[in-house]
């Protein structure tokens, strides 16, 4: 399987993320990408190779014209208004206000265009989020070439990102835009399964009225689990996407056997709606000592996942999302692509 | 004058608010009130007495049941969940999510009875909120039994919060329980005059829909200013309350002469509408000084305000809520209460 990362990723690396009411290293952190690099070299799976330059394009077509221009410029602009540190979201439009007036102040811009307060911006985010994105879409190209199968090592993720908000570590939305880019290379049906632990809401509210893009998230329960918000079973979809968006929350504690009964499901639906290309958004933080969820499933756990998957026998992108067990993060994520292999 | 004050305020006392990207000491602290004390105490305006005990039930009329369980228990859930800082909310339900879902998550929970995150909550924030509302109400009861006016030296403050929602500073919205009790003590029509440099946007959201109570805010425009995405000028009530909310946005630099006709003429409104008794939302933030705001009102302004207000000669009631250049809080603060007394 070839391999696709940009160390570019680098380039975004906050000092802080707002958590527990304090600033912590975040989660979310470069190591993570370098614990996934080391245990593919360890498994001799060294197809590596850097992306192709982004395609704006794409990307374009699929998110909010000002969304683009807020991730690029808002570092400039939030330090000429002369804030000294990094960006995160002190305001977001909240029930009862405005959902659609954006701000001129930066400091109101920032929140209009952000989900969640725990995600920072530095300087080098937007250069990252487009060398992720990039090496999802030459994973995508790859695929869309012939090949059964590619991984992008994506870092930050994007599965959270809306067309028009960042959060969750997210600024764009890598999965989506391979899924819409799949359309556009003649796959008439494309199917996205997000196995991170976390609902892909960004993933979701993208595709939320479309037939031609079935979403499918196995996470836990928002009523326990960040996003909080959404990822209801009751979202099925609306307009002509009815239908089309499958939601398997599941409780704190959740073990292998129960993952695997929906897991199966998302499979079985897919599969009988005859998808012609899927995206895996790929979190590995469904593992049961990951630090910021609650699940429990073992290191063998993905391979067996991987396994499922690859049976769909349907030409595959993995675009990498969460997972924060540092080192564990390797081990898990080579798991599913050897059992993908292996299938 | 009777001025109500409740030391009990110093209960609240976050660490850390969320600014610029960093954590910054409150803005909103105790000292803001001691030097508001001061001052009385060098102009003699010496009447000053501890609150009666809170009256929960005109609090329960107005606010949402399970935002008050959130308030008095969020603290404990917060600590038994094992995080370590005080309450800052990280995600806030945005945009696209589910705005009538309320997680079981402490973490989500926080979120959704927050609208912004620079304002922490800590163990004595119930507390302190509770002693500020009873100073509110003592100061109504004192005019409803006859007094002239009184000052509720309120803190925390309260006009941004909504029926189930903080932020801002603000908790339990003091000025709108005093506006509901006066209606309950007989006054047929109510006026809350909002002087605050920022918008009133709770109080706004607690009588949107009523014809019985008006509301008047003179703030910095949306575009520029917190709350950002409430307080244009084209908000102007619903239903019943159609015509019944005024707000006049004001851009940065705006000097004294702009901001007297904004408040001459949202007087001029309420003397005509007859409303037979007055809350005056007193924050003093639109001084030339002031850290967080862009106003251009210098000291003597405030008490050419506070004349104008006492023309209109209406049983009226202070609830102090911001001002932030805090040796000059006090002085602007009192000189509003002057201008008052000599009108
Ligand atoms: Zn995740
Ligand atoms: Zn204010």
């Amino acid at each position: 399987m070839k391999i696709i990362y940009c160390e570019d990723h680098r380039l975004h690396f906050p000092q802080a993320e707002l958590s527990g009411g304090q600033f912590v290293t975040p989660f979310e952190r470069p190591s993570r990408v370098e614990y996934v690099l080391n245990r593919l070299k360890e498994r001799k799976l060294t197809q590596i190779s850097a992306p192709d330059p982004v395609d704006m394009k794409p990307v374009q077509a699929l998110l909010d014209p000002g969304y683009l221009i807020f991730l690029e410029t808002a570092w400039d602009e939030w330090k000429a208004a002369g804030m000294e540190g990094e960006i995160i979201a002190a305001n977001v439009p909240a029930r009862g206000m405005h959902m659609d007036r954006i701000p001129d102040n930066i400091d109101g811009k920032v929140g209009y265009y952000c989900h969640a307060s725990e995600t920072a911006m530095t300087q080098g985010t937007w250069a990252a989020a487009l060398s992720s994105v990039a090496s999802a879409q030459t994973a995508q190209r790859l695929v869309a070439d012939g090949a059964d199968s590619a991984f992008a090592l994506c870092r930050p993720p994007g599965h959270h990102a809306t067309a028009d908000q960042y959060g969750g570590y997210c600024f764009i939305n890598n999965a989506a835009v391979v899924a819409d880019m799949f359309r556009a290379s003649g796959a008439e049906k494309v199917a996205i399964l997000d196995i991170d632990f976390h609902h892909g809401n960004g993933t979701q509210a993208l595709f939320y009225d479309r037939s031609d893009v079935m979403f499918a998230s196995l996470h836990g329960a928002p009523q326990d689990a960040y996003p909080y918000y959404l990822g209801y079973a009751d979202e099925t979809g609306v307009g002509a996407g009815e239908g089309f968006n499958l939601n398997y929350p599941m409780p704190p504690g959740t073990p292998y056997d129960v993952w695997r009964e929906a897991l199966d499901d998302s499979i079985a639906k897919i599969s009988a709606w005859g998808a012609e290309a899927l995206v895996v958004s790929l979190g590995v933080d469904a593992y049961k000592e990951d630090p910021i969820s609650f699940f429990k499933l073992e290191s063998d756990d993905f391979t067996d996942a991987g396994r499922r998957i690859g049976r769909m026998k349907l030409p595959t992108v993995f675009c990498m999302e969460g997972g924060y067990a540092v080192e564990a993060v390797g081990i898990n994520t080579v798991n599913v692509l050897e059992g993908f292999k292996d299938a």
